[in-house]
Parts: C-alpha cells; structure tokens; sequence
C-alpha cells in the first residue's frame, strides 16, 4: 500500500516539521518538506499531497501573513483548502555552533562581569532585560550569528547580553542557520536554531532555552482537500492521532471554526453587521484578523475565527451564521471546522 | 521664536519623510529623523518633539505591527500618545543606480527577448505576471540590489522579469538601501528606492514606477502628546496646514478615531460585545486589527477604527460606546480623533 503524503513546510528539522511529526506518525505517513508556505497549499490543492502542515501564529510575534494572505485566496488558486486540525509546537531557541576547548580561560570568560548577562543600558533600551538563560560554554570566539529574521526578535535580551555587535546574515528558516553554521570550518559562526536541527547538523549546545519568552509557542494549522462532496470531509474528520466524533454533535467547546469575509467598501454597518452575526447562534469569537482585500485599496479580508463546529447539511449554529453572514457580507468562505489542542 | 520639531521615521528621503513634507511647512517645523518608529513615539512622549510622523499600514502588504505594538503599549511606557492627523502617500519604487555609457549594444540587449519583460514561467508561478514597467537604460551591469525587505514584495514582477537571480541585499530602509548602491564606484550596485532618493544621492534613474500595483499606497500617523487636560488636545485640533474644526461637531463623514481594547481570555462572548458598542451609536467600523496582548498567550489586543469623533466631555455618541466598551472590555483606549484625507 502507497503511504500517504503530508506536506510541511521544511526544510528538514524546521518547528514545522516538529509540528507535523507531532501529528503524523512517520511509520505511517511520508513527510515531504516543501520550499515555501504556498507550495504546502499547492500541494494539498493538487493532490499530491493528504495533508498540509503550515504555521498560522506565534504567541509573541502574532499573526503568520504569509498564511493568511493564501486562505484570502485572491486569485483563487486554492479554492478547495480546508483546515482539518491545528498543532501547538512549543519554540524553544538554543544557540548552536562548536563548543570551544574546555580550559580555565573558557570559564573565566564565562564568569567574568562582561558576560553577567546584565546588558548594557542604551538611550534605546534605557532598561534591558535580564536573558532567560546563560552559555553553556565559552561564545567569545562566535564571530558570525544566522537565523531566521523572527528569531533575533524572539532571542533580543540574550543577544544584548552576550552576543551584542556580532554580524548576523538573515536566512530562509532557522534549520537552513544551522545548516550554513555547520558549513564554517573555522568554528566561528553559530545559528539560534532548534534542538532537532543541532542533531541533524551534528552541532554543539552553545545555550538552551534563549528565547525572551519562555512560554513561545506557534500554532500550525493541518490542511486537507475538501473531499469530492463537502459532507464527506465534514463527516469524515481529521484524525491519524485520535478518533473521530460523530459529525452530528456541535461540540462548541471541543471544536474551532476559521470564516473569511469581505465587505464592500461603501456600506457603512456592513463589517460591524459581518462580525455581529455570530452572537446570535451563541457562537464566542476567539479571534479577528484583517489583511488587505488586494481587490481595492484600503478594502480588507477578515478571518473570524470561534468555537463550534459546522454540521452537514443546512443544520446548525454554525450553518445559520453563516446564512446570515450571506446577507450582510459581500463574500464569504468557511475555512474548516477541527478539533481544538491544548496550547503547549 | 523657536522653531516645533516634529520627529519622523527616517532616514532622510524615505517615504515617511516626505508624508512628514506633506503635512508640516518646513519654513515653519524642524524635521528630525527617527532612527525607528519607536524613537518617535519616545519623542513626542517626552515633549522632545510636538509632532511625530509613522506609517501605520500599505495598501498592499497591511498594517505595520510595529507601529501597532507601540500604540498597543504593553509597558505603559507611551499613555500620553495621540493621533492627531493621517497622511497618505502614493509608493512609487525606483530602480536607482549608474546608467551605463551609452552605445548600440545598451539599446540591443533593451530589445532582446530576455529583456521582453515576459519572465519564464517556473512550477511555482506558472503564470508570471507582466511588470507595469520597464528599464529606462540596459541594466545588464547591475550585478548587487539593495532595498528594503518589503520593496522584494511590492516589485516582484519587474525582478522576476528583468533582474532575476541578482544578488540581493536587505536595508533598513529604501532610503538606506540608495546609499549604499551610491557607495559602490564599480557602479554595478542598484537600488529600489524613492525619486527622492535619487536626488539626494546623486543615482541615475534606471527604471520607474517599477512597483507590482500601481496604487501602492502607505498612511501614515501624525502622532502629538495629550494636552495638560484631554480636553485641551481635543478643542485644540491638529492643523498646521488645514482649518481647526469646531470641537462641538462630531462630523461623522469627515473624521476618523482610533480605538483599541483588550477582553479577559475566559470570557465567552466578550469580543464579539466589545465589537458591538459602536453599531447602537452609529458609528461605523473602517477596520479591526489584532495583536499578541503580551500578557498571556493567546489573548490578543483589538485595534477598531471608525467613522466619527469624540467630544469633549462626556457628551456624543464616542463618548456613548467608550462608555459601553468599559462595561464589556478588560481595557480599553481612546488613540486619538482625526480629521480623514482622501487616499492619493
């Protein structure tokens, strides 16, 4: 029997791929990291793939836009993407590189007042914050730092701290850092990446857990194709790790919904109309998102996201809101029900 | 008499810069560029500066989040900040850098098929679409590009068309990014940046209006510091270049206010009244906006902007759903009442 596919947006080792492993037992599933968050869409779109795993928001930095822009679907190139599930991965940032030669010198750095962790105040950031964590070894001889762009964000009070001046070269993903790292023979360079990537990369634990926040996690969505009828997908529910519920039960606590909509520009009421259709059917918000419509300026799509779960047929809190949401919204499109996870 | 500063986003030449030329008589204010948005915000809070001038969202890529994290202002360290105006300016990229001599072989390689401005159809955009312009010179010696992250993205037809493959790097602004392409004697070094920039540095223009959209639009805050009493900042209308508006008008069609709030994560049905306040008054929603609260995961702060003013004292219909906002939001914050400008 032919395995089925998940695609995840990789490469190899990336917090996605984390994500998907979390979902997907390997044993059963063939796991195929895609270049880009579109190509995971794609793939899932076209039937090369069962199933899709892309991020969708960070508990620090927010919303995933990339993501967003894709459910927005503006050229209509996804028009059969479903949410079927979500994964939290909890983001756990080390720095990664090659541990120096254990000698008194190496320790002496280490407990010198220069690498206290006490930043050095600036006019900037009057006030800095204390890192989370400490090196584990000497980093005086780290001359050259990779990452993704969001990771120096995420890591800032243990960069100022110990790591203050030192070049940094953006990269494509946080697992690619650790990869161009690894490549310097010299030693030198080092990558905030994850624990899954030192493995693979065959690299040292410079320091663990350097993240500002300890509690960072990103939530991922599990795409499937809407199924040649979409009762079947409604009725045959996302689950390799877990049982199916009938389809019959709303389960509002258990289960999450993700709506778009756009509104036209010149009626006034019509977004505050859009966003109030849910009350009724006793449907709690659990989220809003804007991005542009891409169709006129200054015109927006907006991701509703609330508890419950469409039924099959016309049934339901969910169906109702959304007949309603027909009448005030000029578009609208229901992006998937799935079960909710616990945030890590 | 000494002169008001106003502080905006630089460096000089950057869009920001000339939204703050569009609003402020230099005859009248000193210009002072902020290295970063937040430099601003400190600016205006401080009573170093009268004014400030931040862009707030681009008709093409959505809201600035970091703008939107400032006025969010988790460590309470901006509560006097007001939005007192908005500007919008039309984006129009440039390719800058050294024109090449001219000579028959330039104007051969601008006609040649490479250079038809059609880009070869690849897997991942099978249907690549046409630039809205193309070189002015033959740019075959451009062999480094500068910008600013967000210009890849906005031109990605023309580069996809006619610089494919090139070497790229990241500045911290489109401005920035003119200055280094100058520094390069080889004159193989371009930049995608403002006309402004060109003038100042000295570039040849290699290409115009090289933008994927030709509405590219970005608005922009004009930002000052609440009054000895709100109520003083609130008569006292913003207007270095327009006619103060009788603070007894609400004039719903010509003003716009900026509202944001936070709801209690265990709340069902919190966010969807917290939206709802404004419909009884008839103030009509423009936008929502959503951002990471900071104080627990998952728990975002909602940024709503409507059609309307808010008056002094206690009287109107601002006044009326801050009021009822109180009753339904864990927190909320009035940012400002602003006379609306038309989109150029």
């Amino acid at each position: 029997m032919t395995q089925e596919t998940v695609a995840f947006l990789g490469p190899r080792a990336s917090y996605t791929h984390q994500a998907a492993l979390d979902s997907f037992d390997e044993q059963k599933y063939s796991l195929w990291p895609a270049v880009n968050i579109e190509d995971v869409f794609a793939a899932v779109q076209h039937d090369e793939a069962s199933y899709g795993v892309v991020p969708v928001e960070n508990s620090s930095n927010g919303a995933v836009i990339f993501t967003l822009d894709l459910f927005a679907d503006l050229k209509d190139r996804y028009p059969d993407i479903l949410i079927c599930g979500e994964v939290y991965v909890r983001i756990q940032h080390c720095l990664l590189g090659r541990a120096p030669p254990k000698s008194p010198i190496a320790n002496d750095v280490l407990t010198s007042p220069n690498d206290s962790g006490a930043a050095t105040p600036t006019l900037d950031t009057p006030d800095p914050a204390k890192p989370q964590s400490k090196p584990l070894v000497s980093i005086s001889h780290v001359k050259k730092l990779y990452s993704h762009p969001q990771a120096w964000g995420q890591c800032k009070n243990f960069l100022n701290a110990y790591l203050k001046g030192i070049e940094r070269q953006d990269c494509s993903s946080t697992s690619r850092a650790a990869e161009e790292a690894a490549k310097d023979e010299t030693g030198c360079s080092a990558a905030i990446s994850s624990a899954t990537a030192a493995k693979m990369h065959g690299l040292d634990f410079l320091a663990q857990g350097i993240n500002d926040f300890d509690d960072n996690t990103t939530r991922f969505f599990v795409l499937r194709r809407r199924g040649s009828s979409e009762m079947e997908t409604l009725a045959d529910s996302f689950s390799p790790r877990e049982h199916a519920v009938g389809a019959s039960d709303e389960d509002m606590d258990n289960y999450k919904s993700l709506v778009s909509f756009t509104v036209e520009g010149n009626n006034p009421g019509a977004l505050a109309d859009s966003l109030g259709v849910f009350k009724p059917y006793k449907l709690n918000l659990t989220s809003v998102n804007t991005r542009p419509s891409g169709v006129e300026k200054w015109n927006y799509i907006f991701f509703v996201e609330f508890r419950g779960r469409r039924l099959e047929g016309t049934r339901g809190a969910v169906n109702g809101a959304l007949r309603d949401l027909g009448k005030v919204a000029k578009s609208w499109r229901w992006l998937g029900s799935w079960q909710s996870k616990s945030s890590s």
